[in-house]
């Protein structure tokens, strides 16, 4: 039996407990389990960004391109996660979105392809975003891409010598089932195939160790777990035996080899800085260096390892306090299977999601009947875990969620 | 003869004087010319940031993508700068970069150009990363996409059958040349070509009548004259004749026309929404938000004869008091032919520029051998640019441009 004292005894035993002082407070009675969607903001990003407005924008003005790091934040901001991501520092490069990221790698990929393969083969049921931009570039080259959408069981054996390019979420948004990089990278790599990985769902919770992995490409979302502020510059990595052997897609002047020197004709910056396209979305970036500068501080082992007993402390708690409220934990109950969030399942998840809501406990809704808790490794505290879950008893025991309101979960 | 009297005369008679008091103060001493690459700050824009972190990144988190704008930021920046750019408000959209904007709108075009035409026709000359854009699209598609890059003397001439896609710059960003649009359009038209124009050194600053002018495709940069903060989201435009006729090259989420039914299958967004790709950039977009409150209550047209005011006087100020330290006016003396900045020359222009930065006159380098001065209407004034060309003519007379630590400007 798991009870509050355990709780804050693992909260007490915790090497990183330093760190949630880092980040703002919570309002007072709200509890986020959200990292999933957006990271906690670090304490001191608003005196960053009220920095940036006040010296860079309004004193400096265009002096700061060159008396700021204004340029060099994309890099800088790469560098600083490399070891979250288990990268070489100028491997990673912070720029444009995950959408836009990933049809960069997809389509550098697919230009390293070997002779012979067609074929880029994805999940049924990835991130839908990630399914768009695949489909998308297949219609603008028109040049044979196949897309072979395949289930999680039938994937691996559908790695075959057509394959170009494996192209997977490492973490399922919904069910968080994680698959195991080594594993699928060495299928991938037997066949002469690239492996493209989406971290969203992982990055800043599960340990990732793209260099030893054998990973080829990987791209992530900076706002979810790893608190980058919402709608921060997403990080691009490349194994260093790709750089460098063709262009990006989107060629453009901050991703030229030097870019104030005007040439006339595009030639690829070394690395990753290939992919940076235009001028770097400055105030995101001042934020997401906020967090850069806390992540520097955590060794990624004990991140991940916070991360596993918090997730298993919610999966123990749900089926003691809630299994006899048709609360199912959907999520793998082996932690080297699971990714960034634990989800739970109940018949009217979207309802009783409502109602949790108003009881403070912020997570999120995935249809059709899942509820998801993004943990934090570096806030989130064991003694949450019990409260969040003795509100969510509440409600399904008094069953407000089955008042009228509670008809559609927001998104 | 110009004087200070004469210059403070004007300015009591500018009917857009009021706007300068909503744009944070400059520091004293300072004087800013800088409106082609970072527009000044919206007094209330720090504000706003600090309620969007503390409101939204803090306190609602995640429940923020549905209690806040974060979503609809893209398309209300676009509806509210529409009028600025002679545009309707449901053909624009506020995202990614200008570089990346280019790439879309040109993978668009090229989509759609006439049958038998293979050529995209450039400027020599124009800014770097539009022909950059260019080159890297031709080398991913591989389909027989040629460039053909000619000077500006030789370029209506070149609008031929072949033409498939006429790619300018409105504005050079050095001499300030300025295309008139409503021609160029005219002669691309004729020959079945499409037109895409970069509006980063026009809009905000000359008058842009894009859908008068026969246009069709258009982006711009948002932070130049436009005052949407460093890095802010660039502005895409497209005319409704050329609205979902195609998908976008980069396909994603946000601009599937159902983001959150997680469809299999990629359907556009109506509209330019779906050249949207990942989640906006909320802290950019919050930012431009106040620049857009600004622009809501401009009037293009005073706007622009403001700025050709502030241009004229800057030029009869040159002559004026500079000519005789040689120095020239480079930009075009016909306001008609010219777009958002002043440019003048001189043999040690990139010294001469070190100084007069030191001077406390914010203005900018780009070789060989010029100075670019650009005007924002909404708060230059006629005193500062006297203020400015009397600071200019010392350094010029105590030839201090001499001393060797201005050997090289800052970019």
């Amino acid at each position: 039996m798991l009870d509050l004292i355990a709780c804050q005894r693992l909260d007490a035993a915790d090497p990183l407990r330093v760190f949630r002082d880092r980040f703002a407070p919570a309002d007072p009675g709200t509890l986020y389990f959200d990292a999933n969607s957006i990271g906690a903001m670090p304490k001191d990003a608003p005196a960053r960004l009220a920095a940036v407005l006040e010296q860079g924008w309004r004193v400096q003005r265009r002096r700061s391109w060159s008396v700021l790091d204004w340029l060099d934040a994309p890099s800088k901001i790469g560098a600083g996660l490399a070891h979250i991501l288990g990268a070489e520092p100028d491997d990673v490069i912070a720029t444009g979105d995950t959408t836009t990221g990933l049809f960069k790698l997809l389509a550098y990929a697919w230009s390293l392809r070997k002779p012979g393969a067609d074929t880029v083969l994805c999940e049924e049921g990835t991130f839908s975003t990630d399914m768009y931009v695949a489909q998308g570039l297949r219609r603008l080259l028109g040049d044979g891409m196949k897309l072979k959408v395949v289930t999680s069981e039938q994937l691996k054996a559908a790695i075959d010598d057509k394959t170009a390019i494996v192209y997977l979420s490492h973490v399922d948004y919904r069910a968080s089932r994680r698959w195991d990089m080594a594993e699928l990278s060495k299928l991938a790599t037997a066949k002469g195939a690239l492996t493209i990985w989406d971290l969203s769902h992982a990055a800043g919770a599960v340990r990732i160790e793209l260099q030893k992995s054998g990973a080829d490409f990987a791209v992530t979302c900076g706002y979810k777990y790893l608190c980058g502020g919402p709608g921060s510059p997403a990080l691009i990595w490349m194994h260093k035996r790709h750089q460098n052997r063709n262009w990006p897609s989107v060629c453009g002047w901050m991703g030229h080899d030097d870019t104030f020197a005007f040439e006339k004709e595009y030639r690829p910056a070394k690395g990753p800085k290939m992919f940076q396209a235009g001028t770097p979305p400055v105030l995101g970036n001042a934020a997401m260096m906020a967090a850069v500068d806390i992540w520097r501080d955590v060794d990624p082992a004990l991140a991940a390892e916070k991360h596993g007993k918090l997730s298993q402390t919610l999966i123990a708690l749900v089926d003691q306090e809630l299994s006899t409220f048709g609360v199912t934990v959907t999520s793998p109950r082996d932690y080297g299977l699971q990714g960034g969030h634990v989800s739970i399942a109940h018949a009217a998840a979207e309802q009783v999601m409502g109602a949790v809501l108003d009881a403070g406990v912020v997570c999120s809704f995935r249809g059709p009947d899942s509820i998801r808790f993004g943990l934090g490794p570096l806030y989130t505290t064991h003694a949450e875990l019990w409260d969040a879950v003795q509100r969510i008893k509440t409600v399904l025991q008094k069953e407000t969620w089955r008042d009228p309101k509670y008809g559609k979960a927001p998104i």
